[in-house]
């Protein structure tokens, strides 16, 4: 399978992974959103991956993936993502995994064409972000391609674009530190057993317990974001994501969640990226 | 979404359908498979729907769909639904739906180079068939490749080929009737409301309790695949399928054929079919 066939597949099995508290899953749609227009959005998105496994730039490829899955589905379903997904699948070799530092170089790589290409992207979701400083206000991302103009002027790329969001998006934060939490997913992914969905599920738990999710943070609070964390890390510890473990715990955690509208979107946009780099390494569903 | 994105999204739709007895669905897996793997095969074959829509034969392309998904899933996971797909893709023009009747003419228009594709799809697949008549068995399916000599002594399309399954096999009288049954449940799933996995769900739940699926009828006989067929009359004129239904009875069934091992795959393949004629409509998830 190749570097685009996986990226998609990538996207299936996070979607398809159970529970994914707050987010759809087999069990549950969640975020207003069906199972089937998030199927339509991975299978939409795919011209963007081809285009970036064959040497189009992260922006082109993110812009094109991102258009792709917002028609296909009828809304965005995929930035956080393939933001992730583009760098990640633009440094994938023919034959093997994705070196996650070179993706994120490849993010430091990124040119103005790259951010107009960006805020392009944007226009074609309904992105959460945080609200920007004032001094930044011509670059805010809700302005989509109204940003455009001030960019070219000011000739931020997106490396610029996205470091000045890391410290409020981890997806962010993955293309300025390198892919470390992508790393570890794949390497969560890959040192368990039993099906891909079901790994993929159990390391979005350690994610999520790991450290408050970012969207969650930007629609809730920080309050909520940690309580979100913290409720994970008490799973963990419990032996939630043991082998034998039977789940019921987790999947009422997800149950409440979905209940109260709390979406960890960011930590699934991670686990889509882990997978990807774990299919790459070979692991298969 | 052109040809080949919406044949693949059939495939992925078709097994988030719930409740699909027997088959796997996001409440279930099973017949052996997890819903991971379908995915990937969905994924797997969509160069196989590109290549049809490019204007490849349909052996060719049905072989390379095949080979995809199995490839991708590490075992068969498309064969039938991908052999009602291809002569479909196939006729569709670029802005529209295929016409079912012109799909049947482009089946009985296969040659000889068709079959000898198909049968090394058949390779790449673990297909089951029915015991083929004694003066049959050069040809029969489970020789594969092996049966490409004689393909070749005898002048044998593609269609001869599946004129000698119709009787025994639904997707194989697709071919022969001109697509009757996709065309079908194209319908209903356009007149019906909601997600389209639901759609699909309910359409599947008529189409079983229309005729004996022909999967069934194959491994377990025709006593079992009439009591299904009866079963799921019975439930649809108990109402299983209005839009208020809870679905209670319908999952109960369904967990009932996974239990029992009985799979009516080749329903689960028509309305695979379906949902694509239903998506080049211009329906959507």
């Amino acid at each position: 399978m190749g570097p685009a066939a996986a990226a998609e597949l990538a996207l299936h099995l996070e979607v398809a992974a159970t529970p994914m508290p707050g987010n759809v899953d087999r069990e549950r749609d969640a975020a207003g959103l069906t199972f089937g227009r998030l199927q339509a959005g991975a299978v939409g998105a795919r011209p963007g991956f081809e285009a970036l496994a064959e040497g189009a730039s992260v922006g082109a490829g993110l812009e094109r993936a991102v258009a792709g899955a917002a028609g296909a589905a009828g809304e965005n379903t995929a930035f956080g993502a393939c933001l992730l997904l583009a760098p990640l699948v633009a440094v994938t070799p023919r034959d093997g995994p994705p070196d996650p530092a070179a993706a994120g170089r490849a993010a430091a790589d990124t040119t103005v064409a790259d951010a107009v290409a960006f805020y392009r992207a944007l226009e074609h979701a309904d992105v959460a972000v945080p609200d920007p400083p004032a001094s930044w206000d011509a670059l805010d991302a809700r302005r989509g391609a109204e940003a455009v103009p001030a960019v070219r002027d000011r000739g931020v790329t997106l490396a610029d674009v996205l470091a000045r969001a890391a410290p409020t998006d981890r997806n962010a934060a993955e293309w300025t530190e390198g892919f470390p939490r992508t790393a570890r997913l794949a390497r969560r992914i890959g040192a368990d057993e039993g099906p891909l969905t079901e790994r993929a599920a159990r390391a979005g738990l350690h994610q999520l317990a790991t450290e408050p999710d970012t969207l969650v943070r930007t629609r809730h609070g920080p309050e909520v974001a940690r309580e979100v964390r913290d409720r994970a890390a008490t799973l963990v510890a419990d032996g939630a994501t043991a082998p034998d473990a039977d789940g019921e715990a987790v999947r009422a955690f997800a149950a409440e969640l979905v209940e109260r509208e709390i979406n960890p979107g960011t930590t699934a946009d991670l686990v889509a990226a882990g997978l990807y780099v774990a299919l790459r390494r070979g692991e298969r569903p």
